[in-house]
């Protein structure tokens, strides 16, 4: 009876595609659903002529499972998936293992860890990225939670992920929450590559004017270089497909986006771990503006711009510049996101290898790319580096890029086409290389209105005020400060 | 026995200036303090030839006061709070009021008047801004809460409160959590005026090379005008304030700034409502760059900056163009901020008068200036008002800022001096005034890999999804979305 190797729970699209890809890998797959006539709808459609089984209720598919019971969830993330463990931990057995492949929040992957294993159960949150296709073809898949779960999943999650040059887009992450957590910031990761290649090509369509078929060439040939990726590949495509009345589609698109959360998540973490990952914040509010379509096209008959003339320049140069501008961002991006992790692997003693990530990423999921291949190697090379700003092959290329990179701001912030992500990138890392920002004023502020104290340069951590008017109290704050 | 107009619960600076505040208004307070030697101490020096009289308990406080009774805690946010009210609520009665003055999450406000309203008491969340001079000349005061409870302190919180103009800098905010939202949001905006100060002082000094004194004396003019403000009439003191051996302080001060955590909720909230508050969320992230002081330091001996010519134009000239890219980058905040404002009280049903809010910091506060004049007539003139960017007034001022405004980016971009909150503040205003922004791509990538669907222009409402590739399955992605 028990004969599958693997339960999944939940048949939308992924579900689905990750059981076609497990048993495309020889793995027998469980399948159950909520709504049962799913199951047999997949059965007869999808499945037909593969070794998938159905079960038809909770009972039946832990009763199909060889032990270890490996179960993983497909199912809406919150508390879908705590209602789910919940109807599961009385039909498991100790040592079984339930695995949420959910966009769920790393903190809830953090508890349910803990929870589980106060019921004798491996837990493990893992996230699961490429989209439909990837899920079908081979995902970049993150697994972080009990550790002594991964060497039972290892087989079947290192067979289906991605492979690029032989290895496997999946390693295991890290304790509690961290699968869960990088996913998040691959997410936020990949707001920012989006929103950074729609910069390139409102740059390109408002500023340079090009058309359609050349702004598709211009990616066509940033495919072929450093900026190698998935993204750059979509968008070389998209921008040439026609619709079936020979118009392009891309322009008939509503330009409000939308946003699942995840972006949103990296952008709350990072104020609250204190990480500057500006770009990303900037991406997720980009999203937001665009949404304000109403308010923007009101907006936009009463708000003038610039009036000065067009650009003017050498166009190929300046697509040149473009594509500096870009690559640079994208480097202070990831250097970004590497940062935030570091310090959410500080505060929760995950013990993260970012080479490791930088390969998970590197092939399966949306922001897979060459580039990061270069990331993996500065990581392999230095597991301790601080900043990927400060690896030589990354220094050497954002140095490379920096003319261009200014260039292309300057002459947006003219033309008055907006560039929150690219200005973002480049405001940070003149302020990453400022030895010394202007915070010493505004700490004189802080503490001229509110006694906040301040430190003497050479003396950090010895707290000073002060009374800079001559007047008022000598009372410090303390426990309630403004 | 019970003659007290008020009692105030904790004795930091914030609540001994209120107190002496108070009294000077002719109210008769009673203080108390978890420490009870620091009530005698205050007393016996602060307090001296006052009417203010002392408590040595929760118990001995509530008996010596008027009913119904008014208390103002003062004390640590969070915990601290809850535990103060369940020390009161036995000592109450019915109708007595709670008024928690200290810097409070505005949903902790709103669960507070909640539960105090089951237990018959009337609880106040104010806002409470100005610092030590503030609240001990008149501070900022922004109370919300138990609309009941307003008739009973009003007298008490507008006469302390700061004046402009012969108008009380206090009025009531609205229910629940509102007084501490729009406290919030005032000390996001903070953060937001800061960080630009911080800006055009870098950019003078680093830039256009500028000594202290003119520096100072830049300020001094800016405070005749339309940036006629507290924050920057402090700069003008701070940057000529010479420490003891003759040096100028402030250069001595280090660089790295300390947030105590508003400024960060600020842009929390703004992502959590999908608002898009750049400004003040790159003033948060600005401190935390600030504050890795040794990375920078380190940075900057390897990463380099342009190497372009000097600033070799009009000094004079580029001042009016740093002034002018200030005044605009402040539109753009306090437009942000107010936006921000609306959308939480459309989903709080909280009935915010937008013009007095900007009346209540008008004055008292740290971000009082005359402009806040100028918005309150703006939303006086129209209380419908979606942006006060599209208000005559602002509309004017900033198109006749503009120029300005993009020189500046593009000279700090060229110079290599990062100026992420103007260039935040631009790349909005040009977003904001932009009929098409180029999220229509973004849609389309995001239906390419993941098959989230789009929106037609001119369909609103209506979803498409497009096989972009002519292979993959036609699933739509639906509970799991990657």
């Amino acid at each position: 009876m028990s004969f599958a190797d693997i339960g999944m729970i939940g048949l939308a699209v992924m579900g689905q595609n990750l059981i076609l890809n497990m048993n495309d890998h020889g793995f027998v797959v469980c399948a159950y659903n909520r709504t049962v006539e799913k199951v047999d709808a997949f059965l007869q459609n999808e499945a037909r002529g593969t070794k998938v089984v159905g079960a038809k209720s909770l009972k039946e598919l832990v009763a199909k499972l060889k032990t270890p019971r490996k179960i993983m969830m497909l199912v809406k993330a919150g508390q879908g998936v705590d209602d789910m463990i919940e109807q599961l931990v009385p039909l498991c057995d100790r040592g079984d293992i339930l695995i949420d492949g959910g966009n769920s929040e790393y903190k809830d992957s953090e508890r349910r860890m803990k929870e589980c294993a106060k019921r004798g159960l491996l837990f493990v949150g893992s996230g699961v990225s490429g989209g439909e296709e990837g899920a079908r073809r081979g995902p970049s898949l993150m697994p972080g939670g009990d550790p002594k779960a991964w060497p039972h999943i290892a087989p079947i999650f290192q067979a289906i992920s991605a492979k690029v040059e032989g290895e496997s887009c999946c390693d295991w992450v890290g304790d509690g929450g961290s699968g869960h957590f990088v996913k998040m910031v691959h997410n936020g990761i990949e707001y920012g590559d989006m929103q950074l290649i729609c910069e390139a090509y409102h740059i390109m369509k408002d500023v340079l004017g090009l058309k359609h078929d050349e702004m598709s060439n211009v990616f066509e040939e940033w495919n072929k270089g450093e900026l190698d990726s998935f993204l750059i590949e979509i968008t070389r495509d998209i921008l040439k497909f026609k619709d079936s009345d020979n118009e392009y589609l891309v322009e008939k698109i509503r330009d409000s986006a939308g946003q699942k959360g995840t972006g949103k998540w990296t952008a709350i973490s990072a104020l609250d771990f204190g990480v500057p990952v500006t770009l990303i914040g900037e991406s997720v509010f980009a999203r937001c503006l665009s949404s304000l379509v109403d308010e923007r096209q009101g907006a936009s008959k009463k708000l003038g711009g610039p009036s000065g003339p067009k650009f003017s320049g050498d166009k190929k140069a300046f697509l040149e510049s473009i594509k500096q501008a870009l690559y640079a961002s994208k480097i202070v991006s990831y250097t970004q996101g590497f940062m935030l992790m570091r310090e959410a692997a500080k505060e929760y003693k995950w013990a993260l290898n970012y080479g490791s990530i930088a390969l998970m990423w590197r092939g399966g999921c949306i922001i897979r790319s060459a580039f990061l291949g270069n990331i993996k190697r500065a990581f392999d090379e230095n597991p301790e580096l601080s900043s990927l700003l400060l690896d030589d092959f990354f220094r050497k290329e954002t140095a490379r890029c920096q003319a261009g990179w200014r260039t292309v701001v300057c002459e947006a912030v003219k033309a008055g086409v907006p560039v929150p992500a690219l200005s973002a990138a480049l405001a940070f890392y003149d302020g990453y290389r400022c030895p010394r920002l202007p915070a010493n004023l505004l700490q004189a502020q802080r503490d001229y209105f509110g006694a906040h104290t301040y430190e003497l340069l050479g003396s950090p951590g010895l707290y000073i005020h002060t009374n800079w008017t001559g007047h008022g109290g000598n009372v410090s704050a303390s426990t309630y400060q403004v």
